[in-house]
C-alpha cells in the first residue's frame, strides 16, 4: 500500500527534491527518473526504483504503472501517492510526469568496465551539458556502444536533464567516470583503437580503418580535444565540414562516428 | 558615439528584452543574437545587427567587437553602451555576453527558397526543441545544405536558445517556414526526392540511393514522422537501432542522414 503524502514539509518530499542537486545525488548515490516511459525502459533492463512517487488520479495509476509499482513494493520501495502539487515540488517543474522513481546510481569505476563486452566505446572530454552526455548515451544504446566513459570535469550524466535526454539509455548503457592519465593507462592494458576527430589530420573518416574494441573520443563542445589528448589517439580522422563553421555539436559529432564506425565493420 | 543607457527603464532596453519572447520578435520581425562570436559570424556572412549593445568595460570593447561596432554604426545601427547589470537585464542571463546584436528576422517564405542552390535541404516536421532546431542549422552548415524548411507547428529558429546553438549557422542557412499541404505542393513543382527515416521499411540508410536534390524530412521529437507524411515520402530508409531503443535526437539522426547522403554523393 502507498503511504500518502499531504504535506509539502514532509521529509521525504524535501529528500527527493533535494536529488536535483549534483551534491546531494553524489553524497546519497542516488538519482531522479521521471515519467513513465523512462521507468518502464528501466523495469525492462531489470533495473526497479527504491522510491516510486505518484500523483493520483481519477481510476489510478496506468496500468502499466502499477505493474512497476507493485514490482518494486515486493522488493521493498517506498511507494508514495500524493497531490500534483506536491509532485511538482519533487520534480521543480511546473508540468511534472505524474509519476517519478528514484535510483540507486550505479557503480561509476572505470574497473567496472569489460571492454570485451562490446567492440565500441563511446568517450567523452569534459563535457559541459548534460543534455550532450544524455543524447550520447541514447546514441550508444542504438549502435550498441558498451557505455560512455566520462573524461575529467564534466556535467553530471546523472541528473534530470542528461536521465531525460537519454531516454532510457542511462539504464543500458554502462557509464564511468575517470580521469584521462587513469583513462589512458586503463586503455593501454589491453586492447583499443583510441579514435578522435580533429581538423590537424588529412585522414577522412569515410576511408579510415576502424580496429575493435574501438574508442571513440569526443572534445568538449567549446574547446575540442586539447593536443596532448590528440596526440595520444591511435587514429585521428577529419569529418568534412563544408560551411563556414569548423564543428559539430558534440552529440551530433559522436553520432555521425559511432554510425560510420558501425557502417565500416559491417562493409568488411 | 554610442548611446549611454544607465537606466533600467529606458525605452530601448524594455524593448531589446522584449525580444526573449516569440510573440514580440515575430511582431517586431527582430532577433537578438548574444555574444561576440555569432555577432562575427554574421558579420563575415554580410550581416550587421540593427542595435549593438555592449558593456562598459576597462579599455573598451575587444577589438573585433569596435570593429563591427563602427562598421554597423556606419550603416545607421543604433550603438548603446551600457552597464553589465542593464545588458544581464536585456539578455535575461545573470552571466550574459558582453555584447549582443538585434537582428532583422530574413524573409522565411518558401518562395524564398531556391532549390537549385543546393543538392542538400534539411526538412523538420513539428521540432518542439529551439536547440534541436540550432542544432540541425549547424548541421545544414557543415554539410553544405541549402537551408532547413520548417513544416507546421515549431520552436521558434529566432529564439536565442536556437540562434545560440546555431552557433551561427542561422546566418548562413535558408530558414522557411511553412505547412505541409504547401510545402508539398512546392516540392512537386520541381526536381526533388524527398527522404525520410522509418521504421517501417527494409531500405537501409547505407544502401540507398540519395538524389540531387535531396530533401531529408525529419520527424517531431517524440512522435517521429505521421503516417501521411512517410507516405508522401519517395524514399524511407532505416537507420540500424541496435539497442533497446527505436530512434535518436531528432537532430542526431539529421545528422546521420546528411552525412551519409554526402557520402553516398562522394562514392560515385
Amino acid at each position: 500500500m502507498p503511504r500518502q503524502i499531504t504535506s509539502f514539509s514532509n521529509d521525504t518530499v524535501k529528500r527527493i527534491r533535494g536529488l536535483r542537486d549534483k551534491k546531494v545525488r553524489k553524497a546519497e548515490g542516488m538519482f531522479l527518473a521521471e515519467g513513465l516511459r523512462i521507468i518502464a525502459e528501466a523495469r525492462d533492463c531489470g533495473v526497479l526504483p527504491i522510491v516510486i512517487a505518484y500523483a493520483t488520479q481519477p481510476g489510478g495509476p496506468h496500468p502499466l504503472a502499477q505493474e512497476i509499482i507493485a514490482e518494486a513494493e515486493a522488493r521493498g520501495a517506498d511507494i508514495i501517492e500524493t497531490t500534483p502539487d506536491i509532485l511538482s515540488k519533487m520534480s521543480g517543474k511546473d508540468n511534472p510526469q505524474a509519476i517519478l522513481g528514484v535510483y540507486r546510481q550505479p557503480d561509476t569505476a572505470l574497473s567496472a568496465i569489460d571492454r570485451s563486452s562490446s567492440p565500441l566505446w563511446l568517450v567523452a572530454q569534459s563535457l559541459r551539458d548534460p543534455g550532450n552526455i544524455g543524447t550520447i548515451l541514447r546514441t550508444g544504446d542504438a549502435t550498441a556502444a558498451g557505455g560512455l566513459i566520462l573524461i575529467d570535469d564534466h556535467a553530471d550524466p546523472f541528473s534530470v536533464e542528461a536521465v531525460r535526454a537519454s531516454m532510457g539509455a542511462i539504464f543500458t548503457q554502462k557509464v564511468a567516470t575517470v580521469r584521462w592519465d587513469e583513462f589512458v593507462a586503463w586503455l593501454r592494458e589491453g586492447p583499443g583503437q583510441l579514435v578522435g576527430t580533429s581538423l590537424n589530420t588529412t585522414s577522412d573518416y569515410l576511408d579510415a580503418r576502424y580496429e575493435q574494441p574501438c574508442f571513440l573520443l569526443v572534445g568538449n563542445e567549446s574547446q575540442g580535444l586539447p593536443a596532448e589528448y590528440e596526440a595520444e589517439c591511435d587514429l585521428l580522422v577529419k569529418m568534412p565540414m563544408l560551411g563556414r563553421a569548423d564543428s559539430l555539436n558534440a552529440a551530433v559529432a559522436c553520432a555521425v562516428m559511432a554510425y560510420q564506425i558501425r557502417a565500416s565493420w559491417r562493409n568488411n
